[in-house]
């Protein structure tokens, strides 16, 4: 046991007082972990756009002062009432959903949308008791997604921790929290392409890319990637994109060009980009008969889908995925696992890293387009 | 070989001469089988809802005069040059689609879209030489979806010809030429209901019925049967359905009365109206995380499927199928041997039978919606 435990840790955090206004690095109190809850000190942490997201709040529900994050590693410091799966000393990575293991969900092997810990972005309190771990002066500061990780040490339910290979570099792995394995399982678990097949990736972000990683992975053997941003293209090439088509080259819907590429569709198409556009045109480039198509980003929420019903009834098949179908707990150890049998490659997604003081830069660089992950060491 | 062998067979037809026009009974002259072709000799057939639409020609292209007719049970008579699978005296069903076992779909396992012998409403000739083997005083008659059954012989190509078990008796297993397999495999090869679990059929006709068969084979524990005729609902309980709603019953839209009968949603859903609103109903009333839709019914040419991508980045999978992804010659065999096996009912979608001579009953029969399936037995 720590000489922390039960004990309420001062420590650093960067708070997001109000939407769009840099974070501010202050000194927080946080309690400790309550029942089903366990507190860990996060040791790198990345950013990404959910957070970003919910810091401008422009579409969103405004939750404010909050501590944002939810890609990160870390180590368990204590473990509150109940926590049977972790102890003080085990790697975690924090999840922005949960999988509590009881409900039907969890208990589902086709689905990892579980009922109880279930991503509520709209949160700001722990469920246990529906207050804040975190507080200044007494005063309290919202959590976000369960994780809330821009800071040094967190309070996360049991459900929503991954416990990894400690010899994992966890300045590396952290970036499994989210948007990567979100990309590689919707590849990987969803649309599940076979080897030597086509497969078009709509979307050539972090999300995107780790999709593509996903198809390298599973031997396809053309990747063709889609994004109306051409500066993508290149990096594009690092992650065995084999070929590039920007929609805006184009008179014709790139649905046509792909099929014409590809002599009717590829075999299987992701969409990562969150535009409705896109999400139709990745339907309807997949090849009648047996094509796939997986919608993965998160669209407006007036996007409405509209198709032909003769694409399906050709036999096309359209699904979504939610954290690409892992199952936080159950599956994504095995997915650091793939990156220690070096199936998986994580180095060329980390483009940039900058110290916990100057977490700012990080977002600056997202708000730029520049690069695709940054680790924030906090130590540092 | 038979004395006919090579020969032009002259022998009864039902013509349909003009749009709506009762069929007249007439003598035609039936050419001998040429190229990969197989005449012969059909001793059962039925009628399936596509023979009235091709026969009223209202929203579909008129093509007469023309020997209708695509379920069927027959005798090989003679097998044109190429023709090595079948020999005469073999039983065979015609089906309106058909395998050429050499394209990208018939080698895929994931496809029964033959690129060769898909279904082609508008064809009224042989694909070998694009003419009509129906003749009436040497003026061809055109063939239909390249089976042509209501004909005493008719020539068909041999990719669309399933070969079956000799003891398996044609005025029953005849009816697996079209409806009954399409809607069996839609739920069997396609939504794949597991035992114990919900199932909601939309539209309760002679597909609808046989996808409730195929929940009921697979052992599923509810299933749902959705129809705005109620009249259906009594028949139906022969079937397996357990329960049933009529969306005219309800203020709010039929989705949500599904949902909430069932705690979220069915587990999978068949549609098999040809109607949007239930495609998108069928849809919207599956389980998320793990629900399965699958669409069966031919929609009009302008429909367009519309719902919000959320439905489906919850987790819901969207299907379509044709002819239950059977491929005719590769798996219809096996769906006959289920009926030997006792394992799959035809007998309670058998309600009529007529003979050859009085088929214009049957076309009434089905315009007046009675019963399910009528026998047409060409002998009588
Ligand atoms: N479902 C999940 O679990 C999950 C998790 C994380 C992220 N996401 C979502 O995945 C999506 C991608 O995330 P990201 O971080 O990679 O975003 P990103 O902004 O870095 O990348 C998106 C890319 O899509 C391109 N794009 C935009 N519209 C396009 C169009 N019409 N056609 C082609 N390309 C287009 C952009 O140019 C950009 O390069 C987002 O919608 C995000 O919310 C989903
Ligand atoms: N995909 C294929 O391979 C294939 C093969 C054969 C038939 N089909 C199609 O399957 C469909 C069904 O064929 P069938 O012969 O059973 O037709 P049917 O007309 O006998 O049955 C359709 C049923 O749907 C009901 N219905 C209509 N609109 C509805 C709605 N909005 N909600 C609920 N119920 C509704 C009708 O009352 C009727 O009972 C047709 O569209 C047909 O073209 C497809
Ligand atoms: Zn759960
Ligand atoms: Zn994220
Ligand atoms: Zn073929
Ligand atoms: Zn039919």
């Amino acid at each position: 046991m720590s000489t922390t435990t039960d004990k309420v840790i001062r420590c650093k955090a960067a708070v997001a007082w109000e939407a769009g206004k840099p974070l501010v690095i202050e000194e927080v109190e946080v309690a400790p972990p309550q029942k089903m809850e366990v507190r860990i000190k996060i040791l790198f942490t990345s950013l990404c756009h959910t957070d970003v997201y919910f810091w401008e709040a422009k579409g969103q529900n405004p939750v404010f002062p909050r501590i944002l994050g939810h890609e990160a590693g870390g180590v368990v410091e204590s473990v509150g009432e109940g926590v049977t799966d972790l102890q003080p000393g085990d790697h975690v990575l924090p999840v922005f959903t949960g999988e509590c293991k009881e409900c039907a969900h969890c208990k589902s092997d086709e689905s990892n949308m579980c009922d109880l810990l279930r991503i509520n972005t709209d949160r700001g309190v722990m469920i246990h008791d529906q207050t804040s771990r975190f507080s200044i002066n007494g005063k309290p500061i919202f959590h976000f997604v369960g994780t809330s990780t821009f800071s040094e040490y967190t309070v996360v339910h049991v459900g929503c921790l991954a416990k990894i290979n400690p010899l994992a570099p966890l300045d590396k792995v952290c970036i499994l929290s989210c948007g990567i394995s979100t990309g590689l399982g919707a590849t990987l678990n969803v649309a599940k392409p076979k080897k030597g097949s086509s497969v078009a990736i709509f979307g050539l972000g972090a999300v995107g890319l780790a999709a593509a990683e996903g198809a390298r992975m599973a031997g396809a053997s053309r990747i063709i990637g889609v994004d109306i941003n051409a500066n993508r293209f290149e990096l594009a090439r690092k992650f065995g994109v084999t070929e590039f088509v920007n929609p805006k080259d184009y008179e014709k819907p790139v649905q046509e060009v792909i099929a014409e590429m590809t002599n009717g569709g590829v075999d299987r198409s992701v969409e990562c980009t969150g535009h409705i556009d896109a999400m139709i045109s990745a339907f309807e480039c997949v090849h009648d008969g047996w094509g796939v198509a997986v919608l993965v980003g998160v669209p407006h929420k007036d996007a409405v889908f509209k198709t032909s019903p003769m694409n399906l009834l050709n036999e096309r098949t359209l699904k979504g995925t939610f954290f690409g179908n892992y199952k936080p707990r159950s599956d994504i150890p095995s997915v650091v696992e793939m990156y220690m049998n070096k199936e998986l490659e994580l180095e060329k997604f980390i483009t940039h890293e900058v110290p916990f003081s100057e977490i700012n830069k990080a977002f600056d660089l997202m708000l730029k387009g520049e690069g695709l992950r940054c680790i924030i060491r906090m130590d540092a």
